[in-house]
């Protein structure tokens, strides 16, 4: 138990700081830091959240000492504010709200107006001179209390509402009179009454006990616990509980209350942006009730307030160095600052911001690095719409509704109303925007070839929503207004219908959804990186290369791109790859004609390996002298080798084309190129109508194809005959392949180029079989230098392996002595480590994070725990037998920010991800280096201690290096930011699509709104 | 390079020593020995193994420094023979031999009579006034010279000399006259002059030298090699070679030659056994031209030379305290040892050798349990014809002939000449032996449902032999009397005809095969466990007991049984189990009506999971309230609650009465019992008739049925929803599962017994799997031991889980925190850790095992540079974590011996295996503790040194104890070994078991014989 519960604040100090924010909760460490800085903050207290812990560790018990502590700061909270909690003159009134050291906005209680009761009510009417002022509060706070703290049925006293509304004529909750809130109150008290056969409390220390037990209790009921699953909060040790004297922006028109950020928190502009409305409370700006006005407008409204907000704002900015999101109140001509925070932004917000913070020397370049979540970054290159495609749409009134921004992107396509319908739909070519009333998991084949998703149902969180974001498709969820009726295949918004087939277009950035078709376009960046648009004309992509330009000069790791074709390759290189993780060479396999080579290569290759064996021949020539000689082996067997043969020959110029084109792509940056890794049946038929295409193609019997279509059949694919066990089994395939890499290699060189070719034998699981492939390389290289009169100092080529067998991982010391690189495939480490089916686990792998077995689904997040191990074991037992090994890594993980600071911290020299998680990648490798040199001035994380150390070291110099001749600093060289043209019409583009409303309330919000606690959660909501 | 290439033995002295068997080979070694023994050993010296390795290094050149040794020690065996090497009066001649640390027997080169030309020739007849054995030694020299040194055709030979017989009609060799011999050797030089080129080489030390490059050069040659491979010889040097003085058992009446044992190889009796023959040479005791007279017939022919014979015999095995295989011969009455070595031998007189030994004080216990091969073990218990019924069977006529004794075991059946065939008859309810002229992979089916397996070709090593081994079915392969017209179904065996359904019995211990029916019996000692024969009456009975006696007092490690029945667990017991590792409670859901439960509470499992789902429901009691209240939930789906609540009470009295069972029979031993681990789809019908009669059965619909099946399906099984998975998502069946084992317990504690159950939760990847279902199980025990009035005092149970995910092993220290045992499941481990599918890798792993990937099939010997890494990492981590965690291992491997030592080494307390493995496992272990203490006074291996010292002074008690109470030594103790009797009928049938002849020859030259280069091994093979 600790011995101090309680922090005062108020009288112009406070006992806490806002480094507190563990102890204290967001809100309650900055009303402190707010009240030291002088500003003028309602006085109060704060509950800590140590002391929710310790409430639920003795029974969801008040801790011994803390209603001392609440007394004695009650107390001095009267002193300060000169008032009697629920006193009869002029008394103190009291929010009692929560707050985490996370923002959890809506998802834990909130009781206003604490302390009315009948005496204090009669002292606030006598103080304020308004009756129904009075009378509001205390219903207000009847409901609140009732429904919070005493456990009422909401509605039940929306029902008693309405009928005195009903009884009096009156429309809204404003329309009616202060008598007529008397009998509201009544009809309230009575609701109390029957819902929990007791009285409403008096008295108010009654009233402040409960309502604090209530926002305890509120930290663990379900929705909250499920809104930490899902915005992956952890660690905290409960909510903080913060008492603070009422203010009021509703007792007249000399009061309001407003919400606004330090700077546009859409684009990221510096400029004091935000909402007022005078005679209100913060739920009024928020319902939409009433217009609120720009906060701009207050300037002439009351210029003294408004330059005081200002320089609020200011001072807060400086103070805080990050945009600030604030909630004021003004009572009775004086302003009151209730909350301060880190505002939330849109990624576009966030670059300009951090660039900007760091060219006002207000922040340093790493903290600008630091202040942008990666894991957000490749929205910047998400299709958008123009700015003039909009304006234009919007002028004609095609601006149909306005749903969730659950998915950034923008869309346009024809509806489809159900996923077999979108599939098909997109199978005969069309582009498709799916429209459901919600998604469920069934959906995911339509939803995987969508161009956009809009539901009409559930929040940023839904179905539709997550996996919208996990597929990169625009989604547009909750969108209320739209009404479908999939009996009729038609959906009905503002009055228009649509039909199956009609196109629609959706702004995921916005949540804005346009009946006509509006082509999307590539977003600022890539049109800048494509050509498209003069780089100096986009200040995003200004902003976006000095960041990026920063994330070089800081990262140590290294970055590639797993590509398979030049396209893919140019565009990772533009997007900053420093070379090539992983090129799958089967991917070339099914492409055109050359699908059917390898075909005729698996339909023979076993009986050529049966007459191999048969033979103890060593290769195919060999085998043909054999045969040849002894005369029992019949013509289809010698038919046999030579098909194997020919289709040897067939492939072999397909695929040295084939690397000519990365080779040439990367110019000079190394390329690792992975073996054949798939069983062989990935690359047969299995349908009929397949296989009798394929025998026709042929000319080989369907009942052949069939049988070697069986033959190839596994139980357990996934830890079956693939990877170099096939090239065990067939050297010839890699011997093939080495060849075609080599001789690609030996025509670009020939053509003055530098080239760097890394051989990559995949599913090694034993030296053995490292030792056994790498002869085969060696053979084949050989051959091809011998031919081109070169050798390994014109071509320095490597050979290394993946590490994806955990066996390969716990023996990389031998492995190592064979491999000059080691290359992390996560996904299969994670598939064996872990024994987990990628193709099978989904079915309960969400169990397991919802039932807290894993953090996180070990395919998206390395498993840093387990797999992790493996990983770092390899890396020291693989450097231990040959310390200038490189270790890269080249799964899924290598484009996801956590598992690149792990990658980080275990000391390898690169990760390696799909071309639009380059900058992604970029960024969290920077972001890794800056938090390890702020933890520990740059040693290496404790699980490696001392045994990388040499490593990073040498990252060091090599991150170094890179950043000297990274293009994209040099762009952000060549463009100031000054000199950056406002007016350009692409930037435009950017800032306008995260639409102001989006603003004004937190996403988090309005998934509250969505929620069943519907009604409820915004209330809540909507404090003050 | 070595400073000492050639060890000269010869003169009552020798420059080597039998420890010296890596260095000089088992045959130079074994001939220093006996001539420093003061034996009559003809002179020679030995070429080192070393200078076999340095001779590869050079590039198959003579390392510098061998030539002058040679000669040197060429002039010493001048020296002490008296003779000059190919001299031309009575002429030194000498044999070269290879000879490699492990017997290799007829696999490399030998040359015999070296030194001979004609110079010499004259002087050897001169010498020996035998003209015909000077011309007949001149010309098998230059063929076995020209063959095996010079590369002639060996049928070159053969046909020249087949022309010569012919010329003068000739029928057998020794029916050429001296004169005629003169034309063969004429003619064999041709044969040289044609294939080579050159004339053969009349100097002697030419001669020599070729001869000693050739015997190096044979060490490599492809039959060695294989050899190696098959026999798991490996970590040798090389071969050395032996140039010794040739002696003579064909000059007269007064030479001869023989092979003997000093016991009896095939029943162990202490008796000189063995042949010989007058005036012959080796090869024809071996060729059957003549028929050889027992060793105890010499004794009437030379009385002298027998007793110097049986003074030898026992000489030698008093020194090499080990049954011993002697060569020798006999030259103008003089008698000369030619070799020793330690003899083959059935696992009968292994068994009663090692015994007898140790009663003999010849060796120490720890000797004898040494001296037994464990791999062989199980032989013991294989079944057995009568010898009886052999001999009324031999009596009537009804052997037919003999083959290899392939497979140990009798087995009789009706015929079947092929696979399918053999399928079809087995599962019409018939008994079949499988009759092929060879086997192949395609065969598997049928052989793996045939009672013995005949076949007419192959050898030892050949695809019907070694799969019968690896099944343990009886084989008798390589019969060539067995003549088999498929086309007829039918075969003939010494003129009589065999119908397809005929009956035939084969002896696997001998390789006889008989025309009749002959019921196979029982081993004699499952007769004895099984109480079927007195004790007392088996000898065989009394030497087992007293060997696993000894093996129970020097084993640390525990030895369970995988067991899932009470008759398993009574056998187990009975092989001296010492309690359960794995009882596998999926195969009890198969039994009888209970699979129809189990597929209700399949069929329901997801619509019941979905339903808790979505009403948060944490059991089953609060989702049937929820759905009551909630009145959306449709009948059906309280109908699927019910269904499934329905099936898990079917089920568990069902297993409760399983869990009693066994317990009973564990007699109060633990009892490991694992929770359900296969997927769910193992238990559905996946063809129309299995659904179709489900549906039936359970009155669902096919199409559900269909579906359920269908929405199951997984691409890799393996690593799919299986184990604790299952229990995580269906926590009842956990809850039932556990409810059960406990139910069962309480039952058979309130009877007044003693029981420890040990439940253990499968497929833990992470701890907090465990976390979960070890929760789930303390809930169902607390209700189980609250229902009883019990605690954990009466009934103490553990629980703990497989290790068998990589994962589970590199966080083996978290997982120790929640789990009392650790139980390595190696099969999986070694899926997972190596990516081997255990259902496909058998496509690969052959080629895998023969290109030395791996050194062993990783699934039946374990990969402990590997494997071992993960399960050493995973002890060491769980020790570290939990001091007292108690460790096992329950896969295949448990009863490998090579695996249990690993086992030993590694720390383990016990491993667990299959109940027939049993004995074999109590024998490795004590051999791995008695090795261990051998090589280093009792500390444990090095991986785990000091780690897990302490736990091995506790296995240490733990062993003795377990000694103590071991029934296997009672039984030993009260039977003593001299008071067998020796006419008791059951002891005959195993000591008749084991045929005579096959000690004539030793098994692996009986493969030469068959194997294609057949005639020349077999010569080879037949020195002397």
């Amino acid at each position: 138990m600790a011995s101090k519960y309680v922090y005062f604040f108020g009288g112009g100090k406070a006992e806490g700081r806002s480094e507190m924010k563990a102890l204290l909760g967001g809100k309650g460490a900055n009303l402190a830091e707010m009240t030291n800085a002088g500003l003028p903050v309602p006085a109060g207290f704060t509950i800590t959240t140590e002391c929710c812990a310790d409430y639920y560790k003795v029974g969801k018990k008040w801790p011994a000492g803390l209603m001392e502590e609440v007394k004695k700061n009650l107390a001095t909270l009267e002193k300060v504010s000169g008032k009697k909690f629920g006193g009869s003159k002029d008394p103190l009134l009291v929010s009692v709200r929560s707050g985490a050291a996370a923002s959890m906005p809506g998802m834990m209680d909130t009781v206003l107006n604490l302390g009315l009761n009948p005496d204090s009510l009669k002292a606030i009417i006598a103080a304020t001179g308004n009756e129904r002022f009075g009378w509001d509060a205390y219903r207000r706070f009847i409901q609140m209390f009732g429904d919070v703290v005493m456990g009422c049925e909401h509605h039940d006293f929306e029902h008693a509402l309405q009928g005195v509304k009903e009884k009096y004529g009156a429309k809204q909750d404003t329309d009616l009179t202060a008598d007529q809130l008397k009998v509201v109150v009544e009809e309230y008290l009575k609701v109390v009454r029957k819902d929990t056969g007791e009285e409403f409390p008096t008295d108010p220390m009654d009233q402040l006990a409960k309502a604090i037990d209530a926002v305890f209790g509120s930290w663990n009921n379900p929705r909250a616990i499920k809104y930490r699953q899902l915005n992956d909060i952890r660690g905290l040790m409960g909510t903080a509980v913060n008492v603070q004297a009422m203010v009021y922006g509703n007792m007249g028109n000399d009061c309001g209350t407003g919400v606004a950020f330090t700077r546009d928190p859409s684009n990221g502009e510096n400029k004091f942006y935000g909402e007022y409305l005078m005679n209100a409370q913060g739920e009024d700006v928020v319902a939409g009730i009433r217009t609120p006005q720009p906060i701009s407008h207050l300037e002439s409204v009351n210029k003294t307030i408004y330059d005081q907000l200002v320089g609020i704002r200011n001072k807060l900015e400086k103070h805080y160095k990050d945009m600030q999101d604030l909630e004021f109140t003004i009572e009775k001509g004086k302003l009151f600052m209730l909350q301060t925070r880190n505002g939330k932004r849109t990624i576009f917000a966030a670059v300009k911001m951090a660039v900007d913070m760091a060219r006002e020397k207000l922040i340093t370049p790493e903290e600008a690095v630091m202040r942008i979540d990666a894991r957000q970054l490749n929205q910047l290159f998400a299709p958008i719409f123009s700015a003039d495609d909009l304006a234009a749409c919007e002028k004609s009134g095609n601006l149909l509704t306005k749903g969730l921004n659950a998915s950034p992107g923008a869309a346009c396509g024809q509806i489809a109303f159900n996923a077999d319908e979108a599939e098909a739909m997109a199978k005969s070519g069309k582009k498709v925007v799916l429209v459901r009333i919600e998604t469920s998991p069934e959906d995911i084949g339509g939803m995987a070839v969508a161009q956009g998703i809009l539901t009409a149902r559930g929040g940023m969180t839904s179905h539709a929503a997550v996996v919208a974001r996990g597929m990169g498709t625009p989604c547009v969820a909750g969108a209320g207004d739209v009404l479908i009726d999939y009996s009729k295949d038609q959906m009905v918004i503002s009055g228009k219908t649509f039909k199956k087939g009609d196109w629609i277009s959706i702004n995921g950035f916005t949540g804005n959804v346009y009946g006509v078709k509006i082509e999307p376009k590539p977003s600022e960046i890539l049109q800048v990186l494509d050509g498209k648009l003069d780089p100096k004309k986009s200040d995003l992509f200004q902003d976006y290369s000095q960041l990026m330009a920063w994330t070089d000069q800081f990262r140590k790791l290294g970055v590639r791109t797993n590509s398979d074709t030049p396209n893919d390759t140019v565009r990772a290189v533009k997007f900053g790859a420093e070379g090539i993780g992983l090129t799958r060479t089967e991917h070339m396999f099914f492409e055109g004609d050359r699908i059917i080579s390898f075909r005729r290569l698996i339909l023979v290759a076993e009986t050529v390996k049966k007459l191999r064996d048969e033979h103890n021949a060593k290769n195919l020539d060999e085998l043909k002298a054999a045969c040849a000689s002894c005369g029992k082996c019949c013509t289809e067997a010698l038919e046999a080798v030579k098909q194997y043969e020919q289709a040897l020959a067939e492939l072999l110029p397909l695929q040295k084309n084939d690397f000519v084109g990365i080779f040439k792509a990367l110019e000079g940056r190394p390329a690792t190129i992975r073996l054949l890794d798939p069983p062989l049946h990935e690359f047969l038929p299995h349908d009929d109508a397949g296989q009798k295409e394929m025998s026709e193609k042929m000319g080989v019997s369907v009942a052949a194809i069939k049988q070697t279509v069986e033959a190839l059949h596994e139980f357990n694919p996934m830890l079956g005959h693939r990877g170099c066990r096939l090239g065990l089994t067939y050297p010839e395939v890699t011997y093939m392949q080495v060849t075609a890499i080599m001789e690609a290699a030996v025509e670009i060189k020939k053509a003055g180029l530098k080239v760097q070719p890394e051989i990559m034998i995949p599913l090694i699981g034993n030296v053995n079989e490292l030792k056994n492939q790498r002869a085969v390389a060696e053979e084949a290289i050989a051959a091809v230098f011998a031919k081109a009169n070169m050798n390994k100092t014109q071509i320095p080529y490597k050979i290394g392996t993946m590490i994806e067998v955990p066996r390969a991982a716990v023996t990389a010391d031998e492995v190592a002595e064979v491999a000059e690189f080691f290359s992390f495939g996560t996904n299969d480490l994670t598939q064996m480590g872990c024994g987990f089916s990628r193709d099978d686990a989904g079915k309960f792998l969400g169990e397991y994070v919802k039932l807290g077995i894993y953090d996180y689904d070990p395919f998206e997040v390395l498993d840093q725990n387990g797999v992790g191990k493996l990983v770092q074991m390899a890396c020291e037992l693989g450097r231990k037998a040959r310390p200038d090994i490189k270790l890269g890594i080249c799964g899924e993980h290598g484009g996801e920010p956590m598992s690149v600071e792990f990658c980080h911290r275990t000391g390898l020299n690169y990760v390696s991800c799909s071309p639009f998680r380059v900058p992604v990648a970029r960024l969290a490798a920077a972001q890794a280096a800056i938090k390890e040199k702020k933890a520990g001035k740059g040693t290496p994380a404790k699980t490696t201690a001392g045994k990388v150390s040499a490593q990073t070291k040498k990252g060091k110099i090599m991150a170094k290096k890179t950043a000297k001749k990274a293009p994209a600093k040099k762009v952000a060289k060549k463009a100031p930011a000054k000199k950056v043209a406002k007016k350009a019409p692409a930037k435009k583009v950017a800032k306008k699509a995260p639409a102001k409303k989006v603003a004004k309330k937190a996403p988090a919000k309005k998934v509250a709104k969505k929620a069943p606690a519907k009604k409820k959660v915004a209330k809540k909501a909507a404090k003050k």
